[in-house]
Formats: C-alpha cells, structure tokens, sequence
C-alpha cells in the first residue's frame, strides 16, 4: 500500500494528489499524517482506501479534498459493467458514501456533484477520468490565480498570520492563502510568517511550516491561543487564512480556532483575508449558521503521539471547525478576483447573475 | 530529591506546597509537570531548587509561586550568619534572585516584598518562617472566601469554561477561578465544566481535568481554539478564570490563551469572570499595557513529549501570558469581594483609600 521515502528537511515534496497510470492506475496520496517527519506515498486502489483516507486526513484541504473525491469515484465505478445507465446509478451509490466522509468542506460535495452531472450527459469511465482530470487541472489555475488577485495585498516588511494548512498540501496547485504569500514572495515582497500549530492535529506545525520553509520564507510557529494577545500587540500586519464553506451572505467554516483570530483582528484593526476558489462558495447556503460542523473523535484531543495527557473519566469536545461572521472578512482573494463588503451582491455576481 | 507515589487516578493529590520540619526543614513541591501520570513530591532543600522549580514550572500558579518563594527565601536566608543587618542583605540578594525566575504573576513579587518587610522590622529567622506561614495560611482563606463571594455566579445546569489550572494546584488552598466552581458544586448547584487544554504546557488537559474529575464535577476538555466557535454555538453559560496580574483599571494578565476567550464572550454576551486574591492586584500599573509578558523556551512548543513536531529551521514564539482589557470582564472575585464596574474606584477601594 505504501511506499516510504526519505526522511525529511524542508524541501519540495510529492506531490499531495495525483492520478497514477490509465484507467487500470492508482491514485497517490501524500500521506499527511505522517508529516513532517516521514514521507509516504499511498497507493489507493479502491473507493474504501479513498474514503479512509479523506476520513482520518490523510490528504486534508477543501479543494484537495475535492480532487481525491473525484477519482476515489473513478476507483468506485471502474468496475461497474455495463456503461450506462447502472454506471451512472452505482456512481451515485459511491458518492453518497464520499461525501459522508467529511461533512464540512463543499469542495468534496461539489466535486461529485460535479462528476455525476458529466456522467448524467455521458455515462462511461472515459467521461468520469476526464471530469476528474479536468477537476484537478482548474484547482491548479485556481491556486495559480488566487495568488495573483491576493499577492499585492500582503504588506512588506510585516509579518503575516495564518492559521492551518493552505499551501500544496491541501490543494492540487500552489494553494490558497499560502498561493497568496507564495505569489507575493516570489515578486520580490519580503515579510515573515506566524503559523497557528493549529490543534489538534497540529496542521499549522506540521505542514504550514514545512511548506514556507519548503520556499525560504521565515516562519515561526505559536500555540492558537497565543495569537489574539500578538495581534494585539501589534506585531501582525496581516492575517489571512482559507475555507471549507462559504455561504451566500459571506459567513465561512474554516479550521476550528479561526474565528477567535478573526475577533482579534476586528479588535485591533488588522485586515483579515479568506482565500478560497469559488469550489468552496456554497450558492445554497444564505448564511453561516447552517453549515454543518464535524464533530471529530475525542481521542484527536486526549491524546498526542499515542500518549493521553488527560486523566481517565475525562473525555472531549472536539469540532473540527468553526463558523466566521463575514462582517469580520476584509475581503475573499478568489479566483474571480477580490470580493470586497457588501459580500452579499459580490458573491452573487461570482456565480453568475442567473443563479 | 524525589519521592515516587503510586500512579494516579481522579483522587486526592498530595499538597501543592507545603512546608515540612522545623528551620532546618524543606519545602515540599508536588512536581505539576508529572501529572496527571505521575505523582511526584519534589524536596526543596536551597534556594537554588527553588527557583529551578518555579522556572521550570514544577510549581505554578499565581498564589502558590508566592508561598513557595516565601518558603524559597527561607532556604536561602536559613544558612546567614549573624541575623540582623546582613541577614536582611542576604534575603534581599535572595529575593531578587527568585523574583527574576518569573516576571509576570505579580504574587511572586508581593510575596517576597512582603517576607522583606517582615525582616526589616525583625531581621532572624523565626520573623521569616512566621511571614513564610502566615502568606501561607491567608492563601487559604483567600481561597475559602473567593468561593464563597462568586459560588452564586454559577448558572445552574449551565456550562462553565475555564482556561488554564486555578485550583488546588495553583494555590495552598482550593483556588480562584476553581474555589468558586469547588463551593458551587458543594452547596448543590449542579453543572459541566469545558477546560481548554492550555498550549504549550496542557494546564488544562492535565491538570484542571484532574481537579475537576477529583471532585466529582464533569468535565471536557476542548483545544484552545475550539473555545470561541463553542461559545458562538451558546453551549457556555459562564466563562471565569484566574489572573497573574491586574491593573489598578482592572486590565489582567493571564495564561496565553485568556484574551481570545474573553474576545468571545463580549461578542456573544457571555459573562465572563475573574477569580483572584487581593495579592493578584498590582497597585503600581495604571493598566495592562505595562505589565511585563514572559516570553519562554520555543522547545515548549516546537516539542511534545520530547518529540518535535516542526520541520528543521523553523522557530517559534511563546509568550506565556497575554493582556484582557477590563472592558471585556463582567466582574472580579476577590478575597474583599465581588468588584464590578467600574473597576477603578472597586480596585481603589480594596486597596483602601489611602493606598
């Protein structure tokens, strides 16, 4: 299943998510989980492996998400016989089942809904590979644009907060936020990076660090709760973070812990960005209360490294996400360019006037 | 240096600090950096263990730092030849020694200015034992009385979070921000209690959780930035924590983590409080804009369980405190009382009109 390779310094990795072979291939994964201090390859095979690895965040970020969905169908249906119309049905089967795999994050749901809509027109495997295909190539322009609406935002000089992981590795392109930071480095802008750990899984540790590192931008990792008193302080010029699901009016879902970081910044006047391709605007939701928060396994908080740090008969809340009033948003760096207050129209004219 | 108890469960812990023999006694520390696995009692025998054990975190907490550097201060004067004028050199040589191991709970300062005081009344030995016990002893009642004025304030059948550990461990007596959930339980009212974990050190996780399980309260823990989106869901009755330090405006230093909390709580009118004693109120510091913020080893949060967890190259910030505006505090639960706003002339008063 698995293919291990070197150990690791910060320098380019695998790539996050890619089809491997023709019909009969495989789909690799970037295992995340084993960040930074392993990397291993997975070789998904079947739409079981695809779903576990979505579920235990083996390859994490709504829009990477959203590309391993596609071809976790692709493995799901490759067998189904004959063409057709029981193609299409056993496609529906095997999305339902990905799209529970996480709740949160509309990438997922609008990449299947996508495909199944191609295979609706054209039922067979040819139609469902290039949908796939045609998925993961507009997440890499997506990112590539993204950066290029958001790079003149970041100021020079300063230093730059995030939270999570919004680089390569949630993305099948440069990223989100980062595909900012990284768009902005690279035209010569120099300024430094806090990154959020980001508990429980520490993403922000793990993979945001290795990633900026990765490119020669300094970084410095801090705890979540360390990040409203820096605000505060003074000592961030910028904050800008991706998303899971933004709804009609601008509220957004991104990790847990963004909203506090987003309070801060209201409270001291720091412009505070959300970048996201318009995969991650949900044109069905009016507003933020009715994205569904998952509720991940108490035992992500328990327990570091295997080790529980806290006591028996003492269990946890753990959501994976939190809700960010949009009147808290400076602006959405799209891949439609900068959507600035009122959200409400600037959202409606990104989906088309029509919808 | 150590003695090794049985391995543990939510029941009674050895005291947090306490003195044991006559002069040429120790001060006994229970290590907090072994719980919740392990129950250790650390044997303080000089001056220069005792400020190890302060820095390193073995005893924390506002109050109890100011009763073990009282006892600190006794190991180091004990061996000083002859009392009198040379002895009060020596505690003070002493005493700035331990008020460096760490800056921002003022308790530490205000513990040894006032074994000074004793001694520059009466320069021996007995004088600083009796000051030693009697910092002690009010410790004690401070937290009996801390109960009793804020057990009202608890909602029934209501959730309460707290941040950081306040209880038994960081004091001689049962605690602030816990003493007031520990008399609200006993008096019958009955309720949950969320504890963030507390990055880096798990203050939360470890200890809190422990208290809480010991005496029968259920408890969950939560990650740091989980607490704001939880708070928005309206799941949280009642926020109270304790302080390190606070401002003759009622601003307060408390552990990293504290400030966002209270960032929610005003934006979804959750009341949100602080438990102290009167030695937590610095009467020198207009507001919290001076009050000093330690930053601490970037180990503690690049490494968990001696494991590093961030890619070569890559630092990190960790300031162990951060600053909530008084304007975000409901009320304070002292020894003197409840203070509600405005905090100024509250603060003033304790500290009685001619102060």
């Amino acid at each position: 299943m698995t293919a291990e390779l070197p150990s690791m310094t910060p320098e380019r990795l695998p790539p996050t998510v890619a089809w491997r072979g023709g019909d009969e291939g495989h789909l690799a994964l970037l295992d995340q989980t084993r960040l930074p201090h392993e990397r291993v390859v997975l070789r998904i095979e079947n739409l079981d492996s695809c779903i576990d690895a979505i579920r235990r965040l083996a390859v994490r970020g709504a829009p990477a998400i959203g590309v391993a969905a596609a071809y976790g169908l692709l493995l799901g249906v490759r067998n189904a016989r004959p063409e057709g119309r029981a193609f299409l049905e056993t496609a529906r089967e095997c999305a339902v089942r990905l799209a529970a795999a996480r709740p949160t994050a509309v990438n997922l749901q609008w990449a299947l809904d996508r495909c199944l809509q191609a295979l609706h027109e054209t039922p067979n495997l040819a139609r469902l590979r290039a949908e796939a295909d045609a998925i993961f190539a507009e997440d890499v322009t997506s990112c590539r644009r993204i950066g290029e609406y958001g790079r003149h935002l970041v100021p020079a000089n300063g230093t730059v907060l995030t939270h999570c992981n919004t680089g390569r590795l949630a993305t099948a392109g440069d990223g989100t936020a980062l595909s900012v930071l990284f768009a902005a480095w690279r035209m010569g802008t120099r300024f430094a990076v806090l990154c959020d750990e980001t508990r429980p899984l520490l993403q922000g540790a793990r993979l945001t660090a290795l990633e900026l590192a990765a490119e020669g931008i300094p970084a410095q990792v801090l705890c979540d709760g360390a990040a409203a008193g820096i605000i505060a302080r003074g000592l961030v010029k910028m904050v800008i973070v991706g998303a899971d699901r933004i709804a009609r009016n601008g509220d957004f879902a991104n990790k847990v812990g963004t909203y506090p970081v987003a309070l801060a910044c209201a409270a001291h006047r720091v412009p505070f960005y959300v970048a996201a391709p318009r995969s991650t605007f949900d044109a069905q939701l009016a507003d933020g209360a009715a994205i569904p928060i998952e509720e991940r396994d108490a035992s992500e908080v328990l327990e570091l490294f295997g080790q529980r740090m806290v006591c028996p008969g003492v269990g946890a809340r753990n959501p994976a996400f939190d809700v960010t009033p949009s009147a808290l948003v400076r602006g959405f760096v799209t891949d439609h360019g900068l959507l600035q207050p009122p959200f409400g129209p600037a959202i409606k004219a990104m989906f088309g006037v029509g919808r």
